[in-house]
């Protein structure tokens, strides 16, 4: 990324202050400063617009979420050239997970930018995540695609994520099912069942059930292990 | 689009009938021929490059896809300045929905450029889409975002797609949940139901029912508008 003085406009400008801080955390002055603010305004501080549309960040996280896949699509096609489409589809999640962006939103230190109607506090910690995927968005529109790209790669990638723990890391599908059961109010239960099909008295048989429907059945040495790989085909069942 | 001469690499080339056709149906003259090679292989004709690599277009469709989704991501968010990220998020899924590719693969005329291991016609009509994501892919790499972005826009968007037709049309909810179904295999049924609360005679209340359970339910005047609103609930509690 170059070196960039400071604009004249910077001088002049009534953001003096928002200019300079976000040179400071993204290496860059703004151009077009109205952009920025809008990527730090969640809805709850938002006003009507038009016909009931906010001046939230909500249509630049929509964009920011896209180029931000498509980076990231890149980057692993290149770096990956002997992996197959599945291989790469899955970093992928795992790379732009709501997790790691809400990490990364932390990282840069954009919590200070963002602009609540509540207390920051009360807010859900995806609000974090949302404003750094609006100020992708904030970044493609205002410098475009291969500035963004340049961004993402020396000031993201390269620095905030790791790729070993990212390659190495396992979905954590029993988490993932479970937020599923929690939004649809659905009951559920691991049960440990015993049948005289077991190879081991120390191989344990999970069975998820949902509903009084089994959703997912694994065996495995570890009953923790045996959890996640029921979960796993329940995930896959449910299409999650 | 600018017009481009016919560069000398495309006369001493081995693939000089393919950079012609390429020429003719693109607009432009391919670079990297190889890539464009690669965009039109199904894993039916490919060969194994190296841990049961296959060099078919199935990775260079991964990122096509992520592209076209960030540059249809661009174009709404600039088209519909008042239209909230529900609306775009909607529009986006139609404009690149498996029917749309296939639609757009066709008339770019790209089934004849499609090197299978089958017959074509024995091929599913999804070989076509693939194959128009794949060259996507291909072109970004071989030109980059904004040419691809410009192709996009000028040879695609705005000539295939009917803007009007997406904004209108309704997403087919009930083709969605019966696709699913058949997948999963799972028994489903509508049923209309009748009951004593049934506001007139002429108004029918549908359930959609599977595996014994009822996902979905709806009343509407039309008995198809009924259905259609009782695969999108069915839809919706399986987030499909």
């Amino acid at each position: 990324m170059p070196i960039f003085s400071k604009p004249l406009r910077v001088h002049f400008s009534q953001d003096k202050k928002l200019h300079q801080s976000l040179r400071n955390i993204l290496g860059f002055y703004p151009g077009n400063i109205a952009l920025y603010k809008s990527a730090f305004r969640h809805s709850s501080a938002a006003s009507h617009i038009k016909d009931g549309i906010k001046d939230s960040n909500e249509r630049l996280e929509f964009l920011g979420d896209s180029v931000i896949g498509t980076v990231v699509a890149d980057y692993l096609f290149k770096k990956f050239p002997f992996k197959d489409e599945g291989f790469l589809t899955k970093m992928r999640s795992k790379m732009v997970s709501r997790n790691q962006h809400n990490s990364i939103a932390n990282k840069l230190g954009l919590r200070s930018f963002i602009e609540a109607g509540k207390e920051r506090n009360a807010m859900p910690s995806s609000i974090n995540g949302d404003a750094y995927e609006a100020l992708i968005g904030a970044i493609y529109l205002d410098k475009g695609f291969e500035f963004a790209q340049q961004f993402l790669l020396t000031r993201i990638i390269n620095v905030h994520i790791d790729m070993d723990e990212v390659e190495t890391k396992e979905v954590d599908f029993k988490s993932k099912f479970i937020e599923w059961a929690q939004k649809e109010k659905k009951d559920y239960r691991f049960e440990t069942a015993v049948d005289g099909n077991a190879v081991s008295d120390k191989l344990f048989t999970i069975q998820l059930i949902v509903d009084d429907k089994i959703l997912g059945s694994a065996q495995h040495f570890s009953k923790k292990r045996a959890e996640q790989l029921a979960a796993e085909v329940a995930c896959i069942a449910l299409e999650l």
